[in-house]
């Protein structure tokens, strides 16, 4: 028997094609879920909700069993894996998604195994609002639901996303989904207006430029980690948010204190992430590697 | 007989015409040296070297005159005072120049007044190469000395400017100029080379993003102040640099600690300035205005 899932982790699968200033790679292992819930298996026993397709290649669901992840709540579907293709130009700054082909993805609608329903953390990633809903509805009483989501379903879904929004506990948004959202050009203000809206906690991303987590009147700034190098940005935000939940996990403490905590851990495993293609890093990183990566980050915050 | 000066600043001050999305303000009071003389005045004595024409308005004078700045490095020449008018664009984002008109600064040659030549502090605000050096060897023995610059500078007047960089202890530059002068996209490595070329620390300024200092192997991240909204960003980089340097010199302590404890204040009094046009803010700005928002910042550092 695995451990009981502390962290259930909702979100896409793909298979990715990728090319940078630099580089290109076809066919990666892709997805919100996966560099998500990778990030959290450093920290906490993470439940995996996705769906493939039959020709999702055994190498890469390798790389969820060998990172320990539950991957009871992964779906096989007859069809094809979800797949989506983007290009980095401007030195990484401006992406350009060439291709969606959503295939198994479309239909996908999860039943939560058992063992996921008691869990006390919930990460529905970057999926339509419907989709985290339909999750969200199924585990039984989570003590901190966190959600992703982005300009696509504010666009062709606010009232769902506004539903979804009043139930979680903190809400993670881009600055402009959060201008977007809620039409307010001041990131303090638009903060505010979404904590109206239902979440105790809204954590704007800024990408290469940090994030902040709003709490009440309390703001709290945390810079990026520097980069000498990014080799690929895909996936960072997902990262970031997986190894936050897992760290809250893992921490126990879902307070102000540990959300800051768990957000070092969030930026770090992020920049360990993007320095390579995929999940590459990720699946290379040791705890060691993680907490000197801490130290050094908490030390730039003197 | 005024106090000694501890800081000398020397910079453009112009007469500026300013549009933003929401207002337009024409002959206003501007220029690098207006700036960061009256934000460096809230913390200690400051002379100002500087040129005007004969139209300068004497409320101008006044301004400095009133934030108790000593105006005698402030040279009127026959003719008309430095022009700028720009508008800013997408939310603020976007800064186009309109025109520029240098007037009286195109042959500026500064005299050092005797009060300023012990003077511990000095800032090279933006200007030419050849002029900041031309004052910094009136200096006598400055204990440290910051120099700001700008793409213009690079481009035009490389060998100059490398000279000047070899001198300084301190090189404030934005990101996008960092990489322009090491041919470096990573922050990071840009940083390093620079601080190859002479000084001890650099700074790199990210605008709304903070500001980064390098000093040795070590990395200080500073984010920005989060403000609800922004007025008028003219003049922020000069700002923070006056407000840092004028700390910097009240401190007494130039190390790395000093150092960040003196972003800080430029970090707040910069949040203040863009509050409202021109210096119009930094003028009605009291010491207990700063202290309350800086130990607000401190806070959100966390």
């Amino acid at each position: 028997m695995s451990n009981p899932v502390q962290l259930t982790i909702v979100g896409s699968i793909g298979i990715d094609t990728v090319e940078t200033p630099l580089d290109k790679r076809v066919d990666i292992l892709g997805g919100s879920a996966s560099f998500a819930c990778i990030a959290a298996s450093y920290f906490t026993q993470t439940g995996m909700v996705g769906v493939v397709g039959t020709d999702f290649p055994e190498k890469y669901r390798s790389c969820y069993i060998d990172a320990g992840i539950d991957i009871e709540g992964l779906q096989v579907e007859e069809g094809q894996t979800f797949r989506w293709s983007g290009v980095y130009e401007q030195n990484m700054d401006v992406r350009r998604t060439l291709s969606t082909e959503l295939n198994v993805f479309e239909h996908f609608s999860p039943e939560m195994p058992a063992a996921y329903i008691n869990s006390p953390y919930l990460l529905l990633g970057n999926i339509s609002p419907e989709l985290q809903l339909h999750v969200l509805n199924q585990i039984a009483d989570p003590q901190f639901v966190m959600a992703d989501t982005m300009d696509l379903w504010i666009n062709i879904s606010r009232p769902k996303l506004v539903e979804l929004i009043e139930r979680v506990t903190m809400l993670t948004i881009n600055e402009s989904e959060a201008r977007k959202l809620t039409e307010e050009h001041s990131l303090v203000k638009a903060a505010r207006e979404i904590m109206r809206m239902g979440p105790q906690y809204v954590l704007i991303k800024k990408g290469e430029h940090g994030s902040m987590l709003f709490s009440g009147e309390h703001i709290c700034l945390l810079p990026a980690f520097p980069l000498g190098d990014v080799v690929d940005p895909t996936g960072a935000g997902d990262t970031f948010a997986g190894a936050l939940m897992g760290a809250l996990a893992a921490g126990g403490k879902a307070d102000e204190a540990g959300l800051r905590q768990a957000m070092i851990y969030g930026t770090v495993v992020a920049s360990f992430g993007v320095q390579d293609f995929s999940v590459d890093r990720l699946l290379a990183l040791t705890k060691e590697e993680i907490e000197s990566r801490a130290t050094l980050y908490r030390s730039m915050l003197c």
